[in-house]
């Protein structure tokens, strides 16, 4: 028997990867190379295209290729294949990157957002496998979200939705590139993690933070985390500010949509110990929908899949991630994978 | 040919009304009665029951009943039947209405929550008709909310998606009953309206409020709104406040789920050229995601349906709602009519 494969591309910012994936969800092969964003968006696309063909014709003898998914960082028009911002590929601005991939293969290729195709790799293999629904939060220099709902990527009407990281926290709160204020990933990403740590450092109440940044050391999120694992009380607040925010970015999705798993990942999602606490605990409070349905365990959660029935009823599950980076590159590899599929809908009335 | 129908209640604190409606859309008949809520659940259940006998009867030989449906206001266990929390029908608390119904009708019923029925509603007939995905937000006593997501009600993991109310706008905003505090509902409700003539008439700044409430008049939003359209400026300011959370609230729901068609009903939302601006304006500078998708009118607009691609791009219909009290009514109708269908779902990869 043939066996079905994808492959998937995680076009980042730094990283370019590419991988081939049986349909079984095993790895067959991976491949990691610098994103060689200076040489320009032809260049990267042609070290793309090159990779993709020579994987595609080493497995074409005892494999079928079912098709190829793209994962890039950024949002894209999915009716016409533009990307139309990224801030990690300056330069790429409104570029048809799907049709310049596809005319160097001479095949088509499926676009999606990057934070999209880590949603569908840990709903495919990774925290998110007895669930259909989930919502997976991102936190990385921003935060990425992404929605599967019946087995599927939520899209949205233009291919936007997801945009979880903007969701409004505090209306008085920090100004976001975005042009609003007080959205989630100014509180909950390494950027902001870094950005509390000079406010506190400024204020002269963190010794600690202030003469770590002092020693020539470049202040980042995992230095700030380091402190607080060792006891240092304002760089724990930071996290605990970490956690606040988390809490209520899930209250209000939990609240709004009620779904089974909320998978958190990304460099951040480090700091679990830092900031769940704080994170279940705001949680709790501020949503009736998760009290109603919380794991008998979840404030004192290690993030260990819960998605046990209790009782006749169904629990909300607020999990770590799984496939850490490589999340994006499973879900892109399963996005071809999908497309011929009979659509798997849960009944809802 | 025989015609089909179904056969929708919304059971409310106030009233109880019940419809036949044809799978085309066609009312064939309805009857509203006071809810006899002091005379107990059973009385109200038997009353209920007696009339969908009566209805299914009289239209028995000329047209195919396909079933019934039920909105009722509070959050059900859709595992159950049970009716788990429902301030407007004191008493009922984890009373099993499913099971009561059926026991009398003898035949199945579909419960659902009422906001998701009006939301249904207006998706089918309402304003919401050119949309297969659609976030409904009823402005009343609190706020209610519903989601239909490739055609279906999205009811999440136990059938407690939609509270959207509770999406917090202000984290240290006025304490809610669900626990939390700041929600939208504190701020775009009819009671949060009354709440903040209050304060404002405690103020002293107010004195057309205060003088309104002194006549022995009952405060309550309508008198607000009619202070407001007349130029009472404490009045006008109540209500660019209760614009400036559902710009928030739309901006946070925008932003995570990129819908085609919000729709904003209930009360309150007569009062739409009142708060409308302020909203507008708010989802504009908040949401990059509709400014992306804004129609060209929208900071103006009435409130009349846009979903008019323009250059190609699909636009983000903010609009009122268009079936008033009876979207629930149409939607619990047409729950069972959905029941044996096809599932149809947007192709999303």
């Amino acid at each position: 028997m043939t066996m079905n494969f994808g492959i998937g591309v995680d076009l980042g910012g730094t990283n370019l990867r590419i991988a081939a994936i049986s349909e079984q969800g095993k790895l067959l092969e991976k491949s990691t190379t610098g994103t060689k964003v200076k040489l320009g968006r032809d260049a990267v696309i042609d070290e793309m295209t090159e990779a993709i063909k020579e994987l595609a014709s080493k497995f074409r003898d005892t494999h079928r290729l079912l098709g190829i998914g793209v994962g890039v960082p950024g949002i894209i028009h999915k009716a016409t294949g533009l990307l139309r911002d990224s801030p990690n590929l300056p330069g790429w601005g409104d570029f048809p990157v799907r049709d310049e991939i596809e005319r160097r293969l001479g095949t088509t290729v499926i676009l999606e957002n990057d934070a999209n195709a880590a949603a569908l790799g840990e709903a495919w293999l990774g925290a998110g496998q007895a669930s259909e629904n989930l919502c997976m939060i991102t936190l990385g220099t921003g935060i990425g979200g992404g929605f599967v709902l019946n087995g599927r990527i939520w899209q949205g009407m233009t291919g936007m939705a997801g945009e979880i990281g903007h969701i409004v926290i505090d209306p008085g709160g920090p100004k976001c590139p975005c042009g609003s204020h007080g959205c989630a990933e100014q509180f909950a990403s390494a950027t902001a993690v870094v950005r509390m740590a000079r406010e506190a450092i400024a204020s002269g109440q963190a010794p600690e933070l202030a003469r770590a940044n002092f020693d020539g050391v470049e202040l980042n999120a995992q230095l700030v985390y380091d402190l607080a694992i060792g006891g240092d009380k304002p760089a724990q607040a930071i996290f605990q500010k970490v956690g606040w925010a988390l809490g209520l970015l899930l209250s209000d999705l939990v609240n709004a949509l009620n779904l089974g798993t909320y998978v958190i990942g990304g460099g951040l999602a480090n700091g679990w110990v830092s900031f769940a606490p704080a994170m279940f605990e705001e949680l709790h409070k501020r949503s009736f929908v998760y009290a109603a349905t919380a794991p008998d365990d979840s404030t004192t959660s290690t993030g260990a899949s819960t998605v046990t029935p209790i009782n006749g009823t169904a629990r909300t599950a607020i999990v770590r991630a799984r496939l850490g980076s490589d999340a994006g590159l499973y879900g892109a590899a399963r996005l071809p994978m999908m497309r011929g599929k009979a659509r798997r809908v849960r009944a809802s009335a």
